[in-house]
This record gives structure tokens, C-alpha cells and sequence, in this order.
């Protein structure tokens, strides 16, 4: 069996060690005599789990006495809805930033469910490349809302906006605990777990208790009712409790790295090991402006895209390029390196769980093939 | 390392050679060097597992070419909004056949989205212990509601109510794939996975094709709408790819034990096995009616019970013997048996996964404990 690298955008990659422990306790869990996957939710084998996950959130994140923690299902787009739901119910206005994709559908849906939104600033202009600086965000709005690291365009906030008493809302669903942050300066963060934290199927959602509504919006359900899972530490109903396992196991794992600030320190050496070299280089380039660019995500274009956009011939040149790019690179076990159709080229998704030696082996990858392919 | 039987009524025991595949595969799914829970969902890894797993359900459920076939998350609890939003869009009217806590939940959730619910039947008269008559359901009613298998009353439809052109709907959560259905006699079918067919973190929905709108009522949210994951495959957004994964492995094990058909016949042996004995105790006695019993989910209470309602001596006694029970059963192996405190005793869920050999030593523990203590 030969482990490959793995650069997907999410699912992605975990750690090697969290991967082992699940298959070794995959048929009796500590002396349990069954896996995690078949317990009751309310039975005394299972709780110290989820009640160990929430604490363990807490724990790295630092998070305030005052939030709570919960695990739902449903992946962002369901938190776009519950956002909206939950939190736009004073005013129903919301203030949005608009950098890329995500972000663009969280507006959407909000405006879909009745918030009238207010996209108070965009980085369309140069294709999401960048994040627009809004240091500060006033009105009467019921909350401001940001993706904090834009999977897709490799951006990330360098800056948190102030916002006075308006909460700020953000994704951090591909950035969670990839670094230190500031809950104190948010009413509400949410993260789908299958970037830094699980495999899919639980999102992680911290809330300020002062936000936990008795009365969202009119006709929302109960399952998207914030308080429904606050008040049921997360068990109104069955949770996702095998991916909370994994989760719990990942969350130690971080610890065992040295916490936020431990892998921040990783990921900063992995990101500017690769930034480094593609600033560096004639062949590629990094999409994302300095400044704004992700640690996580990091999305590049070869010098055949330069002439792509105004020539057929070259676009062609440019596909067959990235084509080549791509199952080379798979063949050498680096996988999952295609770019997104809107960013194209390549983007490499360098997640907690991805090594230096990943990035590493990827950057030697390139300089071969830029060397083969000028 | 010794397995337990394990009786819990949902997250529930899985096939032991379903979570060796699992363990086995952990580190690397089929020669690609990562584990299915680490896969992008639109890789071309993972996208015959999802489509296997859902031409399978198609394939054991005899589910009829004008029907989908989706995996949503948010359990059962959601499936009680998503059906009144998506499905009350005509008179805004609904009838529900009231057979215990969950016929109950999803009454009170239609109501409180502005259903208006019509409780057609109800066997709380008897503490919802059988299934009501209710052979022909005639009215302007945008859908009929119905839990086909309750888990805590231990009940069961032995029919399918006639609704005429109004769409019949069913949770069929704990007995899916236990039995034979013909599909064509319901609008709606949905299974939150963690009781027959996977762990928590998964809901099957099969919906016929006219029944998805796209105009579900006001306000309902994007990942609330069926039309969202009927166009997308169930990949509008990430799934919970790993659960799907397993759930493929327990349809195959399905099949190889001779598809609905089969797996029913060992269910009738394993249920007949168990109510026989209880039957014929004079210690034990089973809760659900004959008639209306489920195969799945059996609750039975001592005598101890008899006078416990209305006696504080006989109460204590009763839990006394219950816990006691629980007990001993749990040191020789026999796990999760506690009953549902709106039945008390105890309850023996034996789902798909339970073998005729769990069944058989636990029928010969409850002889022991009844000689013990009669």
C-alpha cells in the first residue's frame, strides 16, 4: 500500500496517525465490543465523546464562556439558511462581503428567505483575487457576514472588520483552527468539518449565546432553529456521531501539534515554501494578491494562461497544459491538484493534515515539469 | 477483543464483515492511496460509490423508474419539515395517523410551518401499543402521514392505508430493507440510515418525480427543498461521503443474504423467536399488540409491572428488577436492552445486523434472570 498526497479542495486529507486508531478501533472501542459507528447516541459509551469534541473545541479555540458549541448537519449551504433564519429577525438586514462564490450563495439564500442584503463591498472586479479591506461595518444591520478563506479563489481575511454591536458572521469552514483566532471578536463562526477537521457530514457551529433566538424568522423549522441543538448539547436528534469521533481524534491530534499557534506555524512554513517558489518562478503563478492569500488554498496558473483569454489557440495550449499537469502529477502521487473552473490551472489545498514533505515533493513535482514542459 | 450483541435501537449493530471491509480499507480505498473519508466527493474515486450505492437501494427496494432516490442529511427531524414544505403546497392540508412520539413530532412540525393538520387516527387511547384501522384515507389533504414501524412502541403496519391520488407518506426508519415494500404505493419514503442501513449521518428519501416542486412553501430554505438534491444527484453540496460508503457496503451485505426478501425471512425467524418465548413467559410479557407488531423493535416489561402504575412499592420493585436485568445483561454481553422510558421494561431492537444467535442468547438470559428472580 503506498499513501499518495492528497490536494483536495474537501473532503481532504487527514492525519495518517488519526486514519490508523479508527481502523484499529473499528470493531470494538475501547473494550466497548463495538465500533463507534454502532452506539446509541445516549449511551455512556458514546457521550464522553461528543461532550470531549465540544470541550476539545472550546479548548483549541479559546472559546468564550459565553458561546456555545454545537455540531449539526447540513454542510454551510445550511448554515447560509440558518444564519439568515436565526440572526436576521430585528431589522432583517444583513451586510455581506462578497469574495467569491460562498460567500455570493450565503447573500443569495438570505435574500431567497427575506433579509433584504446589502453587499456592502466586492472583489468581483478582479475575479475574487483579493480581499477588499472594510475596516469598519456600520448600520442597523441584524449582522455582518464574511467567508473568512475562500476555498476556491485561495483568499483569506488578514484582518477581522470591526463591527460594533452588529455580530460578525463568518465561514472559517476551510481555515477552522488552521490558525489562532479571535472568537470574541465574532457572534457566530461555522465550519463544514471536511477541510481541517472530519471527514463530511458535521459542521461546526459557535454561536454567542445572546444570538441563541426562542424566536427566528417566521416558518423556520425546528431542525434549523439554533436553539433546538443548544439546548440539547447538540442531540435533539441523532448527530453524525462516527464523523464527531473522527473529529474528536483530529482535534487531539492538533493538540499533540501544538494547538492553533503549533499549526499555524506549520502551515505558515508549508504556504510560504510554495508561494516562495511560485513568486519565484517563470513557468507558474499564484493567483490570489498578496496580502490576501491563503494558507490553506493556494490556486496557480502556468505562464500558457497568459494569452488564454483573448486566443483560442492558446486556450487549447493553455487545457492541454493543465491536462498534462495534472495526470502527471497523479501518476507521481500527487492528486486532486485540477483547479476550479472559475480560477482554472491548479490550486493546491494544503490543509493541516498535509505535510511539509507533501508540499515539499509537490514543488519538486513542478520544477520537473516546468524544466520538461518550458 | 469480544464483540457484544447489541441491542440499541438505533445507532444500531452493523454486519462485523462490513466494518472489516471498513478497517480494512481505511488507509486505502482500492489501490488509491486514501481513505474513502478523505476523497473529494467529485473525484472520480468516489463518484461510483454514491452511485453504487444508490442504483443498489433502486435494485433492493424494486423502486419504480419515476422515482428518485436521494441522501440528505438532518435525520428524520428534517424529513418532518422538508415533507410539509415541499409537499403542502396545494390546499395546505395534511392527514396523520398519530402512532407514537415520532407520528407525533412530524404532526407538530407540519402544524407549526402552517400545515393544517388533520390527526385522522391515534392509538394513544392504549399508549400507541397497536396500529390504527385506517384502510382508506379520503379527503383534500395534500399528503398522508404515516410511521410505518415505530422504535419505541415496538409497533408495525401489517397494511398500507389506501389514499387514492393523495400522496401516502411514510417514515420508514427502522424498518427499511427489513421486509419487502412495494414503492409504488407511496408518494414519499425516507430512512434516517443509523438503525438498518449505515451509521448516523445519512437520510435515504425516495420521492416520485411529480412530487418535486419547484415551488416548495414560502421561505423554505434551499437545502430544505427536495428538487435541490434531486437535480444535483444529492451533491448540490458536500455529502457525508464516508457514511454513503458504509451504506454501500450494508446494501451489498443485503444482497448477498438474499435482498429484502431473504434478509425478511431471518427477520420473521429471529422476531417469531423472541415474541414465542415472551408469549409463553409467565414472567415476561410483550408490549405491542398482535397484529400490530413490529420485527424490528421489541419492548417487554416483568410482571414486576403489573400493579407498578398505580403502587409506589410495586414501582420501585419494578425498577428495581429492570435495572437489575439491564445489569446482568450487560455483563454477559447482551447491551443497550434499557427500554424507552414512555414504555419502560425493557426493549430488544433487533435490526438486520442482529444475528439469530444474539436473539437466541438473549431469549436464554431472560430464562435464567426469570428463574432467578420469579
Amino acid at each position: 500500500m503506498s499513501r499518495v498526497y492528497n490536494f483536495s479542495a474537501g473532503p481532504s486529507c487527514l492525519p495518517e496517525e488519526v486514519l490508523k486508531e479508527c481502523a484499529a478501533e473499528m470493531l470494538d472501542y475501547n473494550g466497548t465490543g463495538q465500533s463507534v459507528m454502532e452506539m446509541s447516541h445516549r449511551s455512556k459509551a458514546y457521550e464522553p465523546i461528543i461532550q470531549d469534541a465540544e470541550a476539545m473545541v472550546r479548548k483549541l479555540m479559546k472559546v468564550p464562556e459565553n458561546y456555545k458549541i454545537l455540531f449539526v448537519q447540513g454542510g454551510g449551504s445550511t448554515q447560509f439558511a440558518m444564519v439568515a433564519e436565526n440572526l436576521g429577525i430585528h431589522t432583517g438586514k444583513a451586510a455581506y462581503i462578497e469574495t467569491g462564490v460562498w460567500a455570493k450563495k450565503a447573500a443569495q439564500e438570505a435574500a431567497k428567505l427575506g433579509i433584504e442584503v446589502t453587499t456592502i463591498a466586492s472583489s468581483k472586479d478582479k475575479n475574487y483575487s483579493y480581499i477588499p479591506k472594510v475596516e469598519k461595518i456600520e448600520g442597523d444591520y441584524d449582522y455582518a457576514y464574511i467567508c473568512f478563506n475562500n476555498t476556491i479563489m485561495g483568499t483569506h481575511y488578514e484582518y477581522i472588520p470591526e463591527t460594533g454591536n452588529i455580530p460578525l458572521v463568518a465561514d472559517i469552514s476551510s481555515c477552522v483552527l488552521s490558525e489562532e483566532l479571535d472568537v470574541s471578536k465574532f457572534g457566530l463562526l461555522f465550519a463544514g468539518a471536511q477541510k481541517n477537521l472530519a471527514p463530511a457530514g458535521v459542521t461546526l457551529v459557535i454561536i454567542r449565546e445572546d444570538l441563541i433566538t426562542e424566536t427566528p424568522r417566521a416558518g423556520t423549522p425546528t431542525m434549523l432553529t439554533y436553539k433546538t441543538h443548544a439546548d440539547n448539547g447538540s442531540m435533539y436528534n441523532t448527530p453524525p456521531c462516527y464523523t464527531i469521533y473522527v473529529l474528536d481524534k483530529v482535534l487531539h491530534w492538533i493538540e499533540k501539534n501544538g494547538g492553533a499557534a503549533g499549526i499555524n506555524k506549520l502551515n505558515v512554513e508549508k504556504a510560504d515554501y510554495l508561494y516562495n517558489f511560485l513568486d519565484n518562478s517563470d513557468f507558474y503563478h499564484a493567483t490570489a494578491e498578496k496580502g490576501s492569500r491563503s494558507l490553506m488554498n493556494v490556486p496557480f496558473l502556468t505562464k500558457y494562461s497568459d494569452h488564454a483569454a483573448d486566443d483560442e489557440a492558446a486556450a487549447a495550449k493553455e487545457k492541454e497544459i493543465n491536462d498534462k499537469f495534472v495526470k502527471e502529477a497523479t501518476a507521481a502521487g500527487l492528486v486532486n491538484l485540477k483547479g476550479h473552473r472559475l480560477v482554472g490551472g491548479m490550486r493546491a489545498s494544503i490543509y493541516n493534515a498535509m505535510t511539509l514533505d507533501g508540499v515539499k515533493a509537490l514543488v519538486e513535482f513542478m520544477k520537473k515539469f516546468a524544466a520538461e514542459n518550458k
